[in-house]
Order: structure tokens, then sequence, then C-alpha cells
């Protein structure tokens, strides 16, 4: 740390993202990327964009917005896009928490949420989860704060119903809810049909799992036009030209591209049932994810070593040393060939 | 805006690009973009990188800090990389001013300083430039500011000395000191020499101008290594994956291709001053340009109205409408071809 920076950074702690290793030895399970290849239109789409890349891009996005409205069935002025979700994500505490609107979300969850309440100086709860590691809808009734919730949740896979968000929408006309959808597209079912009924819920989705454009860096919200208005004024506070033009031709193509998104989905789901039906059956408990990872825990190896032994066995997990879930990896479902690669690597591992 | 938009930002005055015409039939000298395409180099390693956009890119940026570090000779721990120059600016503002201490910057400068001083609750202080509109190194002396200074200053293309900024840089020893040499590489001389001598400097540079990439948005700064690491801090508890994987392959590209970007940019300068020569012998009165636009008046016409009849005929240039030059446009400097009809169209306006 300088002696220059500001006191009210002193003590942040910055989030560590999943190791991404430089070389290509490892069966990469740790950061929930898809095994699938892009889009073979967003590839199109993309190097065409290359060739005018001495030209900002539309600050406005416009031809990307156009393609996701009619997708998504909602509005233009409905969708705000940022470089990756974890823009928005900031971008939501910034606007609609501070000391006197705190946030509240799960203990157990993205680990990101307590990294932007602090950055932002904003006060933040923690809502622990149920026995069964999924998040209780009641415990958010009546908060009075800015409420985030990872549906499905992170690292657990599990999700609420939209009814059940519903009920925590009406019991807080007065705070933001803002439901991280980053992982909804391999099981849970989408909270964005209720955006046209509730002004206090905004949606967040991603391109990095689904739709295979991790490298992209391409996120984006739906919400009512008011809140799309207050974070456009942020976006045009701090970087207006947030997406580049090569992610925004790619993204073009992969919405245009729809059935083989859809299609990789189905076929990470099988892939994800297949593997924790014999995970199960190797004893392990698992979460019932409805993710592209899986959660996990052995009665016979605690979460680090699983960890530790996978690594030397060239396969990469992700492990999260907080005491409630340090009994468990986590397990992105990679294609059918990695995973039972995988598989042969715990029944090693077990049989020691 | 919402009822749920936190007070801090509700007098908050985005920034307003400039404009990006959807339809291609301008002639665009108004973005300070490059009119030369992006590196071949850097178009081949960015398709190669699209093969890969299921993956997470690198968030330590590694090849392509090793490339600037060997470019530039500086250590790779004296780097930093974001989406974009401005993303650096905002964290600059964040990281190295608060209450306890102000920013300060040119009167008359890239108009985002405010914006970011704002968006952070930052005071700030705006210092007039001299009647000739240079910066006057004097007036940063001992300011207890940290001080931000586009040099060569935009949009006027002044630029102070190293020897004139090393002075401010001795005079304000307990302040960071950011030089944004966004425009530096069309005819100033760069301060990055001085940041091995002085732990209070800041160095910011941009591959959307010299380099052709403004639509791949790739920014960076240059300080001793306490600076980098708070500025990671903020990174990392922001994005830290905010550089995209083909960006960072074209960047690494167009580094190799250094000789192209150096022509370019000798082109670039040998225009503007053959354009700057004839708008001399029209009357114009022009700013002493080291960078990519001229920053032009004529005493016959306001620059709004100038402006606005370019528009008429198919030519984009920008206008601010700050009192103190009002009677200015700003116009990029495009291609001979482009220039050319830039100038017949100026001598259409002067004769009407």
């Amino acid at each position: 740390m300088s002696r220059f920076f500001s006191k009210k950074y002193k003590d942040l702690e910055p989030y560590t993202p999943g190791e991404q290793p430089k070389e290509r030895k490892f069966i990469k399970l740790n950061t929930n990327e898809s095994p699938y290849a892009p889009s073979k239109v967003a590839i199109e789409f993309a190097k065409e964009a290359l060739e005018r890349l001495q030209l900002y891009p539309d600050p406005e996005c416009t031809a990307l917005t156009a393609e996701l409205s009619s997708l998504y069935g909602v509005e233009p002025d409905q969708i705000l896009w940022t470089n990756g979700s974890d823009d928005i994500l900031n971008f939501a505490f910034m606007a609609f928490c501070d000391e006197s609107h705190p946030a509240a979300f799960p203990e157990i969850s993205y680990g990101f949420y307590q990294v932007f309440a602090q950055a932002n100086g904003v006060p933040f709860k923690k809502i622990p989860l149920k026995e069964d590691l999924s998040v209780c809808a009641e415990d958010y009734y009546d908060l009075g704060h800015t409420i985030f919730i990872a549906n499905p949740n992170a690292p657990t896979g599990k999700a609420l119903s939209p009814a059940e968000i519903e009920k925590i929408l009406r019991r807080n006309p007065d705070s933001v809810v803002v439901i991280d959808e980053a992982y909804v597209d391999f099981g849970a079912e989408s909270c964005v049909p209720l955006v046209a009924k509730y002004e206090n819920l905004l949606v967040t989705q991603t391109f990095s799992k689904s739709r295979s454009m991790a490298g992209a860096r391409l996120g984006f919200c739906i919400g009512c036009q008011a809140l799309i208005s207050d974070l456009n004024t942020l976006k045009y506070s701090t970087n207006p030209y947030n997406i580049n033009s090569v992610t925004m031709a790619a993204g073009i193509g992969t919405l245009k591209d729809d059935a083989y998104i859809k299609d990789n989905c189905r076929r990470i789901a099988e892939t994800r049932d297949y593997t924790t039906m014999e995970l199960r059956a190797l004893g392990f408990e698992t979460t019932d994810s409805v993710a592209n990872f899986m959660f996990i825990s052995h009665p016979k190896i605690s979460g680090a070593e699983l960890y530790a032994r996978l690594r030397e066995l060239g396969i990469l997990v992700r492990y999260f040393s907080a005491p409630k879930i340090s009994r468990f990896v986590r397990v992105t479902v990679g294609s059918r060939e990695e995973m039972t690669s995988f598989l042969e690597a715990v029944k090693l591992i077990l049989e020691e």
C-alpha cells in the first residue's frame, strides 16, 4: 500500500478469482466456464468487428440491445450492458445502497457481494442459509435492506422459485431486490417476467456461463426504466464505452444462435445429473444443484484435501475455506469426457 | 431517476461522449480515432483468441504486461491495465483523492475529470489556463491536491515538457500527480522515464488513439509498485477480469508491431501540420497542437456555427460550449484525403 492511498480503502479485502492456469495441462473445473466452444455465428460477427477496431464502440449498444429485447420480450430501455455482470453488481451497490439503506445477502453466496459492499462503504448484513444450504425466502421479508440473491445460489447451486422471489419483492416494496441469474440457464426459472410487475426488481445475467463467452466479458441487467436510468447515470459517469465492439458483435451473434446455446445447456444439465448420480453412488453428499456446477462432500475426506489431491491429479476444482462449507468442493460441469476423468480421479482418491 | 437512487448521486452530471453515428455517411473527425486500420498482427492474434472465448481471461494480463514491460523498459509490477484509460482515471480519483485530499485539474481539459470527482464525492479545484490556452506549470506548485493533467492537454493539444512536469512533481511530494498521456504519441514527450525517480507520479496511456484500438478498450498506467498495488486493490474489488481475452491478444499484437504504429503517428503528425498551415492561410487561429487533433477558430464564424455547417456538409467535428473556448471547434486529424475534404468544406463555409 502506498502512503497516498485513501483511508476509505485501507481495510478493503479484494476478491480472489479462481485460478487461471497459464499452462493448459489441467482439466479445468474451477471457474464454471462452459466446456463448449462459443457460437460459430458469434465468432463470425466478432471477426467482422475486428476490421473496424480503430473506431469507438456504440456506447448505447443499440444493435445488441435490440437483439436481446426481441429475444427476452422486454423494452430496450429496460436493458443495461456491462463489462461482465460484476460491473452491474458494483453499480447496484453504488446506486441502491448507502448508510441509510444497507445491503443484505446470503451468508454463503457469491463472495464478491461483501467486497462490493466494502468497496462502496455500504453497511451489510449476511443472512444464514437453512440447514440444507438453501436460501430461506421468509428471512428476506420486511428487511429495509437492498437485497442481493444469486439464484441459483453459488456455490450450492440451489434455487428459489419465481413465486418465492415474488413474495420477497412484495414484502420489500421500498427496497431494490437484485436477483443474480448468472447460472439460471441450466435448470432454474428466470425472474425476468416479474420485471413488468415490480419496479423494485433488477435481474442480472451474464454471457460467461451458458453462452460460452467468459473471455469476452459481457453481462446485462433487466429492470424497470427508472432503475436502468439510474444505472446508466453511473455508467456514463465512469466508463461510457464499457462494451468493446468485438464483444458487442459476438454477443449479437450468440443471441442469434440461441438454439445452439439452449442445446449446450441441455447437455450440461444431463452431464451434471449423470455425474451427480455417480458421485452419490460413491457416498458423496451433493446439493440439488440446478447450475453448471456441483457442490459435493464426502465423509472420508475434507474439502481442502479433496481439492489438493484432485489438483495433483491434474484436475482443478474450487474450495472455499468458510467453516460451514469447508467439507465441500465446487466442481464445474465439464464435457462428458472431462467428467469421466474426474470420476476416475475421485475413485482413485477414495481408494487410497 | 428512480425513488431508490442513492442521494449521493442525485446531482451527478454524466459525461457526454462524442457522437457515434450509426450510419457511415459522415467523415468522422469528432472523437480522435485513428484514420488507420489496426495492426495486422493485432487482428491475427485477436482471431486466435476468439477460439478460446469460453474461458475467462488471465486477470493478471501476464503476457500483455511482459510485452509492454520490455517495450517501455519498466518492471511488470509497475503496470496496470484497464478497460480503456477512463477506468484508470476513475480508480485514481477513488484511490488518491478524498475529502482530506481534493483533486485539481485544468479548467479547460478532458471533461471527464470533473465527472469522476463528482462520482466519487471528491472536492476539486479547476485551475485556469494561461491566456494562450496553455497549462501554467507554476500554478500547480505546492497545491496539497491530487493533480490530474492531460499532456498534451485536450482539447487544446498543447503540451508541457517533462522538465516542467518534473518541477510539479518536486513541488508536490505528498500528492499523487497523474499525467494523462492519451495523446502523447503524436509529438509530445512522455513522462514514463520519470516514474523511476518519483513515487508520486502515475502516467496513463491508451490504445484508443495512436494504436488504432478505440473499439477494443485498452488503457494502462505506469507508476511505482506501491501506487500500482493500490490500484490493483480497487481492480480486484470491482472487476478482476476487466480485460477481455480478445483485446488482450490484440494488445500484444499491436505492441509487437510497434514500427507500424510509429509510422502511423508520423503520418498523422504530417497531415496535422499540413492542415494547420492551410487553415492558417484561410485566417484560422490554431493552437500549437502536438496531438492528433487541431483546435481552431475563425473570426468570421462561431464554434457552434462552424460545427453545425460542417455537420450539414457531412463532416463531424467536436464543439464545446464552455464560454472561454466557444469560438473553437476540435478537429481530429484524419487521413490526407479526409482532411482535403474538410478543407474544401471549410472554404465553402467561409465563402458563404
